[in-house]
């Protein structure tokens, strides 16, 4: 098994990622605390072709030295917008028609796999902060709650992870192989 | 939707977690230089009741303060071994008859999400350096390779995302919904 070469990966330029058809996923990160999370979800963001990243709250927003430590130049390619409150960026994506999911442990959350994902809908998915999670009243805007299922003594997955996990899921729900 | 409280997460004690019946996959980290994804390894490792993790090279081990810092506790529940070569730990688990897969971007991999896995099979899961993936050597000795399919600019997920990616699809193959 030989090692692909960097020039054999198919790799998109900035221009042709920004022209791409885009998986109909927005991330909004309600109040992360952490630079290094932000741009682990830029470079996570960029491999599965997301539309955007919300930026709200506390969330820091590039040009940042330690979101670049970690996106890699990400957020070259990835489109991103900023919202001091996470509730208006909700109220103007309800507006435009996504529906809007939080991942949270709930006492009605859905897990993840059982999501149903439609085809012809857009979503925001909603992250939050690093310790408090989704704030309350976030939650009581959306219009549901998803859970990836844990088994461990912790139940508290990184949030970049969780990002990567449902970026994933989702995208091979959309597009099943 | 009311966010549960720690008390109805159903965590288990680092006692109950190690004698719980195990995912059958070892992640072996070949060569990783950052222990705060190391950390972020043994936190995901521990949500989805992982069996092990091998530290091999200059992948460091526990106790170690940016472990800590990532792990958050989860070096207390989830097994570790630490060998100075990473050719040690996989003649080692191919002698106990685990099949050693490497996450690595080669001219025959399997996309993950075509990835096989048998119930009566155990898994070791080779991760390699951040910067140069997994050894050549070592990769002629797995059985075989698997990627995560990328879409972007960068074709490089972080590993502790890619870990995260892969126990979670890897589970569910094993345990389908």
């Amino acid at each position: 098994m030989r090692k692909l070469l960097n020039h054999e990966l198919e790799r998109k330029t900035v221009e042709q990622f920004r022209t791409s058809e885009k998986a109909p996923f927005i991330i909004v990160l309600d109040n992360v605390r952490s630079q290094s999370n932000v741009g682990s979800i830029f470079r996570t963001a960029d491999a599965f072709l997301t539309e955007a990243i919300y930026l709200c709250g506390i969330t820091s927003s590039p040009p940042h030295r330690e979101i670049q430590k970690t996106a890699l130049g990400a957020t070259e390619s990835v489109t991103w917008k900023y919202y001091s409150k996470t509730a208006d960026a909700i109220s103007e994506l309800k507006g435009k028609g996504y529906k809007i999911i939080a991942l949270e442990q709930t006492d009605e959350s859905v897990v993840l796999q059982n999501l149903h994902i439609e085809n012809d809908q857009r979503y925001a998915l909603i992250f939050g902060h690093e310790v408090n999670g989704v704030d309350q009243e976030i939650l009581n805007k959306c219009d549901l709650c998803a859970e990836i299922p844990q088994f461990g003594t912790k139940h508290s997955f990184n949030i970049a992870i969780s990002v990567g996990i449902v970026l994933w899921e989702l995208n091979k729900k959309r597009l099943p192989v």
